[in-house]
């Protein structure tokens, strides 16, 4: 029985929609539901009451107007007051709309939507990203890393490998994409990795059927001023609990709401399950179907049995893998955050489901960091700073291990420029885990969009082994030895053939296997009832009839046996990144403007750790010179030798405008070349300059590059350098 | 008009059959059929000829026997000389079979079969790689990294992009594998992106024409000592022709010979084309057609407006990508070096086609290496060492970046380890190039199965950009910015539109824009005929026939223009890396055995470089010691801290065994602690040691890591350390 599966990033990242909700493991949406309201809901629901009775106040006015217009003889100084009643009704109706707005859009979205305009068309202008194709008009939720978009991305992902890979001494895999059918059969995707999708009855263009639902929603709570407060809460209830309707309820409620196509305003389809995988045909016949990978993690997981070898067959080890992943989305939305091909980073951790310890526990153990667990979200309490120490000691975190991985993992994730206050650790609630998952954390970054899941930090316990196991007939076990031989009590059932061969004659095999089968409650509820009747009725599957059994036909008991081994599935603790939301969180928590020297222009800046910077350092000469060019070269090629990215500027630009093309694309440290002898180099963020002799200064980018030094550091041991010319 | 396409590796790797031989730009096989025979032909028709005359010998003897024995009265003993003389003519066929069997096999294929099987043993024995899905019984042509080469394949990814981007300072670009219909349309991947395939009649099995018609040949030359000489130059023939045949000939020699399905010997189909791409669908519609990428470098062609203004305009640039491709071949073949989906790291060096010198080509002019030009390959030579300053200056490569390309791309290969004795650029034959291309070098590697292409280097000139330009409307082309402005001779064709209009009616805008269309040849051709006869035939395409236009209808002059820029389409020199078949070679170029010490076994070494070894030292406590434990795990740390990747052995197995262990993993150094304050450092290859002390030892092993320092170094500067029990 193939129950669902993904609990991890993969679907975290791009969440099927299922259709029981105990089944469902995970949110539907980036932006998280169980986040605090936007805004105060008592202030809300006052302010929606006040707004109705100003409303009615107006219409009861009018009402009045239109009477005493009709009542012969008019009183025409009656109707003139009444008017002018009506109009200051009418003025206090629309500053209540106005206070409304106003709040609605300090606590939602329109300066987060400036800002994000802001950062896109920054990195849009840069080349960080391109829309792919896009001479051929490009492909919805395809994206291009343009130059420094690639760089950073590589830096992400050589950085990860060094935190994980090297540190954690993880056994990296590198599997295809193209993957055949019985795979992603065993592990669930083809049943069930689907969105609910509804068809424009007329031009057949596809929805998401809980994206036209949740839109309609939050664009009557936002836009419709006259809605009730109950039919405000209504709706409010619906976008909480939209993740978990059925394909029914999902119907129903469309018709309902009478929600039409949103480009047509043709009727719509009922909602049917669509498959997100990307299908394709293996070799010439046509006859292997096969996909394009979901996640990387099934590479992994066939390959369980030579990883195990290969570590010597202990435990607990971790397999690592990074690649590329794709869902055909229905229609992509939120640009970077939901694409159709994206870049996983995941881990998978085998453990002794018995020893679920971690022996680099303390090294995070005194970490301390934005917490989410399940009881602060149901009682509707924010998230608040923990110890990851305490939380595992406490129990809010299942284990250690899952404890050391989620230490990591903020670890990497402020490493790379994440802010720690908008970065959380949220526990999944019981309806969102998988049935089999012991725990599940998910690392949360706050953006424009919101909450985004960029990391899933999941134990799935056995699931995922057994369920190759059982598709396979590949034993994906582990062995404990032990250190001498234990005495284990086992039941033995020893049919007696000749007996239920004169009882049952062609069927006997079929008993003697129905018999054998039986597990140890079985077996000894059947001893009892022998012993005590002497016959039984036993149910044989394969028969599909009871037969009765006598105490002749079979015996049963206990046996004490010397067992040298334990056999066992692994537990995995699942750590599952989604590289590009990452990265599109650190553009966001980088970028900042600052004004130029002149303040008639904002200048943009990412405030890049020279670790994810996509170059390290410019070099200009400070006019154009040949003396200076040679040196500029010479110092480049030295920085490239040790590896270092760097670009050279010999254009006559002024320094200025030079430096805010390099601040923004988030350059951390500038080399001006100004004598023969010596140079200034500029911290982006401080603006602070030194000066360096030529022959070192290779040397002390370096160090402040690769981590050695911090530029304080280097600020302390070499003089500062100020120069009216020098910045903007 | 959408000519052919792909000269670059990745066709080159997975090269389509096409049915216009001028077409087609590359060769059909990884060997390829160019390299010297294997054996001396001459000797090889005096062997079969000798061969022929003693079967004759035989087949005589045979018949005079029985004609002595027919003969009454029968003379015994004349029949028993007779036959005496049968077998000495048998035994001295059997020597000659004997004889040639052996050459065969000295020159073909066991021993280096042998070799080839000891190098995969290894590698699937210590994961470098895996049959992907092997639980599930595997997919052709589908391979996974396991960890060591995984690390080994990001080692080398690591250095490409040192070596090539970084120092080259291009630009990388990252897109997607899913790639839209309409572009691969443009490439021309859609339509002749083919191999021709044949299918058995009655199970509907798919093969590879070329494949069958190639084996049997080989297969009769190999091991039918009976075939004529006549009869094996026909076969020689077809193998050396066989890449050029048409889907009817290839069919037609099927036929001739006979042969019929590998499996079941059932008759064959005729050969069609099958397009090599994995088709897919984009979106839910199911109406966006799409494929994964049968390479990477459409994606940067479709991005190179955008990338030429990031670039300040200025030419050259190159850009570089590394991703997955995609080929669904027929049958895959060749192990690792035939398979479905592949990494590629590919080059487009974009420059003006009337300047394609490059700044740095004097830092390769000097190398000097083998080299394998049209002229010696034609002529039936061997490839020879020479000098690519000189190459270049005598036309032999087309222009120094080339040139400059090939340089790198030598450098870049002997660096990773890969041996230059079994390395050489050979350039395509007139007949293999694109018709657009200028020039094409591949670099050969010889493995046990031939000379095999890993990278491609080829100036294609414009087609790419202008494909995407055909086919998209967006104009692909650079500027070149006169100093000051140029005055240009240009043609100005003027329609004298009433004249026209009264000739030719509702036919004059066909006619007004058949003249406009002129190039400059064709105007001056009618400008002077109308000038001498004062009218002339023309012929109007849209229309359909030719009408007379007279002396008054046009008029035709040569004015002189000022021009301030050049608007050009650029050239494309494209270096494109097959990174999974160097890696192949790599192992078998380093792989050798030798015998333990005890000298009753053989020990596998790989003698990767630091740079490319996937583990870079091991650390080993002598024996199983609490204190000798602390010291390899400090030490263990800071090679990690420092980015070394390293492997701790604190099993109690003895000092030979685990360096037998890690030598078969190509790990360069292993450090044994033996006291609390030195420590000895091996060489894998030399087997020599020295002391180092415990708080040097990291900075050691780091510097002979990185390449600050060789061993040679090293053995000076420390003590060097024998010790009976240290190896083996």
């Amino acid at each position: 029985m193939h129950r669902i599966i993904h609990s991890r990033l993969t679907s975290l990242l791009h969440p099927p929609t299922f259709t029981q909700p105990y089944l469902k493991p995970f949110s539907t949406t980036a932006t998280t539901t169980v986040i605090p309201p936007k805004m105060d809901p008592t202030v809300e629901t006052t302010l929606r009451q006040i707004l109705a009775e100003k409303q009615s106040a107006v219409d009861a006015q009018a009402a009045a107007i239109r009477q005493l217009k009709a009542s012969r003889p008019a009183d025409s100084a009656a109707v003139d007051a009444a008017v002018e009643r009506l109009k200051s009704l009418k003025l206090e109706k629309t500053a209540a709309e106005e206070h409304f707005q106003a709040l609605i859009k300090s606590h939602g979205g329109e300066s987060k939507e400036e800002f994000r305009q802001s950062v896109i068309n920054t990195l849009e202008r840069r080349l960080f990203y391109i829309p792919s194709f896009k001479i051929y008009r490009g492909v919805a939720g395809l994206y291009d890393y343009g130059p420094p978009g690639c760089s950073v991305k590589s830096n992400v992902l050589a950085f990860w490998r060094q935190h994980f890979v090297l540190e954690e001494n993880m056994l990296e895999v590198d599997c295809p994409c193209v993957t055949p059918e019985v795979v992603l059969k065993a592990s669930g995707h083809v049943d069930k990795f689907t969105d609910l999708m509804v068809k424009d009855e007329k031009t057949g263009t596809c929805y998401r059927a809980d994206h036209l639902l949740k839109d309609f929603c939050k664009e009557k709570l936002e836009k419709d001023l006259s809605l009730s407060p109950e039919k405000a809460a209504e709706l409010k209830h619906v976008l909480a609990v939209l993740d978990e309707f059925s394909a029914e309820e999902l119907g129903a409620k469309i018709k309902e709401y009478g929600i039409t196509a949103p480009d047509t305003k043709n009727p719509l389809s009922d909602p049917y399950p669509f498959n997100l995988m990307f299908q394709t045909s293996i070799g010439p016949s046509g006859l292997i179907p096969g996909y394009m990978r979901p996640e990387t993690a099934q590479g992994i997981f066939v390959n369980f049995k030579d990883l195990y070898y290969y570590n010597g067959q202990k435990l607990p080890f971790a397999a690592a893998q990074i690649g590329q992943a794709f869902r055909n989305e229905i229609s992509p939305r939120q640009g970077l955050l939901r694409v159709r091909e994206f870049t996983l980073a995941e881990i998978e951790h085998f453990v002794d489901p018995n020893d679920k310890s971690h022996p680099k526990f303390s090294e995070v153990a005194h970490l301390e960091f934005l917490m989410f667990p399940r009881e602060l979200q149901v009682s509707a309490q924010a998230a608040k700073k923990m110890n990851i120490g305490e939380a595992v000691l406490k129990g809010t975190v299942n284990n250690e291990t899952l404890g050391y991985f989620i230490g990591r993992v903020y670890l990497f994730l402020t490493s790379l420029g994440i802010d720690r206050e908008r970065l959380r650790f949220r526990q999944h609630l019981a309806n969102e885990m998988a049935h089999y998952a012991a725990d599940c954390w998910d690392a949360e970054i706050e953006c424009s969009y919101g909450w985004i899941e960029c990391v899933g930090i999941a134990d799935r316990s056995a699931y995922d082994l057994r369920a190759h196991t059982d598709k396979s007939g590949a034993e994906l076990v582990a062995y404990e030895k032990y250190a001498e031989p234990k005495e284990v009590e086992k039941v033995v059932i020893t049919p007696v053939k000749k007996e239920l061969g004169l009882a049952f004659k062609g069927n006997q095999k079929m008993v003697v296997e129905a018999l054998e089968a039986m597990d140890e409650k079985e077996a000894m509820e059947m001893k009892a009832n022998l012993e005590s009747k002497g016959e039984v009725e036993f149910k044989v599957c394969t028969l599909g009839k009871n037969v009765t059994v006598t105490n002749k036909m079979v015996t049963i008991m206990k046996v004490i046996k010397k067992e040298h081994q334990r056999t066992f599935t692994p537990s995995v603790i699942e750590p599952s990144f989604g590289i590009g939301r990452i990265i599109y969180c650190l553009y966001e928590h980088s970028f900042y403007t600052r004004p130029s020297k002149a303040g008639d222009e904002q200048l943009n800046v990412f405030r890049f750790p020279p670790l994810v910077a996509p170059i390290k350092c410019t070099v200009f000469p400070l006019v154009q010179n040949e003396q200076y060019e040679q040196v500029a070269k010479r110092i480049t090629k030295s920085l490239i030798a040790s590896g270092i990215s760097c670009k050279i500027d010999i254009t006559g630009t002024s320094i200025g405008k030079r430096y805010a093309r390099t601040d923004e694309l988030g350059v951390p440290f500038a080399i001006t070349v100004d004598s023969t002898s010596s140079v200034t180099v500029r911290e982006r963020d401080s603006k602070q300059q030194i000066r360096v002799d030529i022959d070192e200064v290779a040397g002390v980018i370096k160090e402040v590059t690769d981590g050695q030094s911090t530029w304080a550091d280097v600020l302390w041991k070499y003089p500062t350098h100020s120069s009216a010319s020098a910045d903007e």
